[in-house]
């Protein structure tokens, strides 16, 4: 028991707008995937927050057919989980499962709930959603890509504490001139500070101009290279936001 | 009559498969959108494709309310279309039509294919869409931004012409260390050759790794310079994949 009380939102917008208002204290919402790429609506909505970037957690995927208690695999006709999860799994099941029906559901929750009460279908999610409907694990770990990570953002108003491996998280956008991301990032290599990702976003209204989301290694409390960059940077950009120093958490 | 057969196709990737098969010249497939960003189907499949770039096309997005012949602003009582195109609308919808239910379909086509059938509804789609069901449009270009533009690129196995205005489209992959992405812009920065795009994608199966995506301005069949660029970064990337140089069509 963490004292903390979890709330599920609807939307990534909807975790933003609850610590904003003060509803809850922290929100995660998931930043970036290792297979699917950078999460287009959180990289926007952290371009708009008055929120910072406080931690970073990593989760790995796991994947699994589960079943009505009593269900064998060559019982199986029906797979049912969320679109995005199916694809996930698209070689176990033209492997194992070739001849099954696959139908797509809302959400992988949703597909366990609904195959529990069948004794011909399975669905594809993960163990926890297994142990809330009482299905059981016909198969574990069958997604594609066995490495399959999502990183989220804890965000919130206030930093916490002082993590190792600190990160610092920030935006920005440069005259559209040649040569000017060159530029902006020999701030970063004079100074052998490490960029650990750098991803571009459209500005909205401006066709082909895009913003930058560029993660580095160091902390501004702590390490005044960081802080010297970013005065350099500043004078550079038509735009500068910087999110957050934070760690790793979990 | 451009002497061109069209031929829709159910997803990006069939789009490839048919060219690659030589069942159609040439494929057309969204790259960008200037609100939305990158298509990650798209330029993940640039990285398995044999196929080249050939050119590229910028369409302007424009949606309207269309609805059956006869019907009043005031009658509308439902809203039909994608989900995408009833997002892209929020600021007219909640002005114009605020008490209207909305509904999402699996296509703006199909939103008016059902609207003309219907007296107290309409749909959001494109003038073309109005034309081909035989809908009136009640108003025209609603959708919150107006400079909504998606860009194309044209896939094939040789090479259109010689356009003017050239660019060349590359994938690259760098080792992971200090400097590294710094060291490979320096190579275009120092022969004055424009970026007009780099965008990052994950490298499957390698959490926290990116391939980069970047557009620039030259013609590599006309312009030494890019040759030359080329040939040096491909001794300072991993891997190194040229997509072609072509001109603006349309």
């Amino acid at each position: 028991d963490l004292g903390v009380e979890l709330q599920p939102m609807p939307s990534i917008r909807d975790v933003f707008r609850a610590v904003e208002a003060g509803d809850s204290d922290y929100g995660v919402v998931p930043v970036e995937n290792s297979i699917e790429g950078g999460v287009k609506e959180t990289l926007d909505l952290l371009q708009e927050t008055s929120l910072r970037v406080c931690g970073e957690v990593k989760v790995r995927i796991s994947l699994n057919l589960i079943a009505r208690p009593g269900t064998r695999l060559e019982d199986v006709r029906i797979v049912l989980s969320h679109p995005h999860a199916l694809a996930q799994c698209r070689s176990f099941l033209s492997r194992v499962l070739k001849n099954a029906r696959l139908e797509g559901c809302s959400s992988t929750a949703e597909a366990v709930r609904k195959a529990v009460s069948l004794d011909d279908a399975a669905a594809i999610a993960s163990r926890n959603a297994a142990t809330l409907y009482g299905g059981v694990i016909l198969a574990s770990d069958i997604q594609d890509v066995k490495d399959d990570v999502t990183r989220f953002f804890i965000m919130g108003k206030a930093r916490i504490g002082r993590a190792r491996g600190c990160k610092t998280s920030i935006i920005f956008r440069l005259q559209h001139r040649p040569g000017s991301l060159y530029e902006a990032l020999s701030i970063f290599a004079s100074r052998k500070i490490n960029l650990t990702r750098i991803e571009s976003r459209p500005v909205k209204e401006r066709p082909w101009e895009y913003l930058f989301h560029v993660d580095f290694e160091g902390d501004l409390e702590r390490d005044e290279r960081c802080v010297e960059a970013l005065k350099e940077l500043k004078e550079k950009t038509l735009f500068l936001k910087v999110l957050g120093s934070y760690g790793e958490l979990g």
